[in-house]
């Protein structure tokens, strides 16, 4: 399951990997009334990011890491998003997200980490072989877990190469 | 309850307060590991102040509002912090958290919003006439306590002379 928090839209996407493969399970946008409460607002990304994650049972989740932002009002306000979104994923048990530069998505998505937001969706589309349109926050919530699942299947290959070539050696 | 919430140290007072009166009820401080997962460090914060508020029943709880901060990466770990206590306080029933600015609670404590931490420590030990040490942490949010419980109380004796003087003129 890939996440991308934010105060006012939250995108998340489930795929489903075996490493060679992966396929759409599903998507969507959680988006925050905003004139509402901030803990109203926060409180929504908590419950409904985790009835997601427990009801698809997820195993694992990433984000995007943060690097630089507008100011230090709005890194605030994200910061509280991200914090609600991080809960809910520990306390749905899934555990610990993994965290990914916004180049490095773009570049297991697109393959250059400079591509742009509809060219991401688009590749989203066409990885997961789903004809949909998918909203910006969602596709990138779904380039997320292509991301993470390309990580994990590229380490499982490289520690089964390192475990044959230990075999090998001994 | 007030709740001071920070990426390494979430200090937290209750008190019971029936507007002339505030009495000292527990506080304390969650010290969060620094080398742990951050998904990790946050659900402490949730899962403490849930567990804190839910035991002594808190009706009302306070946090201090963030105008600056040094840093944009330091925003949005103390957002991220932020967002942890807001869900918790929300999860645990006692609903949205009332927001006051430092000035505003060191004006409602030591009497002049240019007060320091030591101050601030030393009045709320006064005010709640308990002769502890609190921690600074600790006292932040007792200091956001009184200074919610005397806002609610103003505005409750604003409130029945609102309504007297409505009274005297039908």
């Amino acid at each position: 399951m890939g996440v991308d928090p934010g105060s006012r839209f939250t995108g998340w996407g489930i795929i489903r990997s075996d490493g060679a493969e992966s396929r759409y399970v599903a998507s969507g946008c959680i988006a925050l009334p905003p004139r509402r409460p901030m803990g109203e607002r926060l409180t929504r990304i908590y419950k409904e990011l985790g009835e997601i994650a427990r009801c698809h049972r997820v195993e694992e989740a990433a984000l995007e890491t943060v690097f630089v932002h507008r100011n230090v009002q709005s890194a605030l306000k994200l910061g509280q998003a991200r914090g609600a979104a991080l809960c809910a994923l520990v306390m749905a048990g899934v555990g610990e997200a993994a965290e990914y530069s916004p180049r490095r998505v773009k570049q297991a998505v697109c393959g250059y980490g400079g591509a742009g937001k509809e060219q991401v969706a688009l590749m989203v589309a066409r990885l997961l072989d789903h004809d949909s349109d998918f909203g910006e926050d969602e596709a990138d919530g779904l380039a997320l877990s292509i991301c993470h699942a390309h990580h994990l299947s590229v380490a499982r290959l490289a520690a089964r190469a390192r475990e044959a070539s230990g075999e090998a050696v001994s």
